[in-house]
């Protein structure tokens, strides 16, 4: 069974977008890959180190996210990144095989360097690709899921191991990852902001109440132009057309004509589109209730998870040190 | 007792530039203090890592050279760097308590940047003062012994230490550690060269045999306007002259005035001079025979500093993530 590696940064709740553009495919590829989910709260720190409770219960929120969404405890492994001694020790030994400059002019980098200003830029956060590279090799990953942004990061992993194999040689058994390339693009939010983000306060949480849900998308932005029910709509520049093009395949076609010919209104198809998310929401929501009402078994997840990472990790940290002859 | 940390790269067998400017003060301290003394095979890998065997081999190299010189391993704990976890994971840590720049600023990483060019500068040599600063607060150390130019990163880690405490408080109890300024300058090469070192092959390296110690002397720069035995020396620009003010403290004042008036030839003054340093390197030999008869009795000293660093480091580990909320 090939193995795959994905996760999330532990810096807060899930959203839509976090759904539609991986959650959703992992519930389906853990059938298929041994699914290494990592809760990666060594990477949240990078930009959260000076609220490191946010952090912790980040680990929670995104743990449950996962179990909510349909991740299998018995078929996935959810790890805490920190616990995982053998990523700090990958980490290391990788950070003699890049150089300041690669990471400097990384693309993803930069973009995210300008978000906190390069001068304040921390000797960690520059090395989060290098971190990355640990956690993809640490246990073998073969596939990495990622959007188009995470492309350059998967390029420096497989140039590192490359790297490693041509000084150390093959014993170490490191392997090449690829990238998994994930079908579904960028959820616009709800402002018509070209992403959903924690941050930008347009998103829809896996979170929400039925109710919530329902005030979010009523407070949707639309077709601006479109004032009165008579007046013929725009779908293509409406945010709800998306959501509706995105989780409402089968009648999205149907309401942009009807919204075209003012035959739908915008309140009308807002609740349509409500009842549909919630329709996705409702067996999430039931997990959910599940595991909150369980977070000593929460809990357990993770350290059996974090357990078996740990071993995995600790034998590749043997072969990799055997390789570099390191040991005495 | 307080405990210092103290140790070298394991690049290469250790020479009496290393005897003078520390080995000799380590044989002292371990008396009063808890002596941790650190095979540095991490750092030795930010500059050598292309040549791992090299790495490992001066491991054992400088195991030796310590014990030679006196180290006793029921009193001084020899450990390998990158066998204790917690000097990775706290190195991470560390790295968000660090910006880019002030790496790039520190005078030392400069200078040293400069011999391998900036370009090729990889994160982790960069990045190699925050590993010190793990190195150093790991075992809790109060002291570190250092020359001069280490002092940047003395200064670096005390501010890592207050950063740590001022952002997760004061219960992981990190020591804030103060530099030990070594008495002794540093030793010029035989060559004349301004400092001794394994690179500029002008070192009489301590598992030097007598002969050796002999016809290196022989060869060392001297007066070069001296000529013939009755013309008079410049002690003070004779890089003899200097050795026998380290080493032979009771007679180089003579030896320089009996030059000066040409009433000392160069060839008695060097015999004079490797003399006396055979007389310091004969204990270092004994010990040396001893240790190198028996290579798995120092892989047991290496072993057991190890264990006993692993644990004080994960206990440290601990403390540290308990501050930091990142334990579930």
């Amino acid at each position: 069974m090939k193995r795959i590696l994905t996760g999330d940064r532990t810096t807060g709740k899930l959203h839509l977008g976090h759904y539609v553009g991986s959650l959703q495919n992992r519930v389906k590829l853990q059938e298929t890959y041994d699914t290494f989910i990592i809760l990666a709260d060594i990477q949240a720190l990078t930009t959260h180190f000076e609220s490191p409770e946010k952090v912790r219960q980040g680990i929670y929120d995104v743990a449950i996210d996962n179990l909510a969404a349909g991740l299998d405890p018995e078929k996935a492994t959810l790890f805490q990144q920190s616990r995982v001694g053998a990523i700090a020790e990958l980490t290391i030994f990788y950070s003699m095989l890049v150089t300041v400059n690669v990471l400097r002019h990384n693309p993803t980098i930069k973009t995210e360097a300008k978000q906190y200003g390069y001068d304040d830029l921390t000797y960690g956060f520059l090395g989060y690709p290098v971190s990355q590279t640990a956690d993809i090799t640490f246990c073998g990953a073969d596939l990495v899921p990622v959007g188009e942004d995470q492309l350059p990061h998967i390029e420096l992993t497989r140039k590192i191991v490359r790297r490693f194999n041509q000084l150390y040689g093959e014993q170490a058994g490191l392997v090449e990852p690829s990238p998994l390339l994930s079908e579904t693009s960028r959820l616009v939010g709800l402002d018509g902001n070209s992403k959903m983000g924690k941050s930008l306060g347009n998103a829809i949480y896996l979170s929400d109440a039925a109710d919530e849900v329902k005030a979010k998308v009523r407070a949707a932005v639309t077709d601006p132009a479109r004032i009165m029910l008579k007046d013929i709509g725009h779908p293509e520049i409406c945010t709800v057309a998306r959501y509706h093009e995105v989780f409402n395949k089968g009648e999205s076609e149907d309401i942009a004509s009807r919204c075209r010919k003012a035959e739908i209104g915008c309140a009308a198809c807002k609740n349509r589109l409500a009842e549909v998310l919630n329709q996705v929401l409702e067996p999430i929501r039931d997990r959910r209730a599940f595991y909150e009402a369980r977070p000593e078994h929460v809990r357990e997840i993770i350290e059996t998870g974090t357990e078996r990472a740990e071993k995995i990790g600790n034998e590749t940290v043997r072969r990799v040190r055997d390789a570099m002859h390191l040991s005495l």
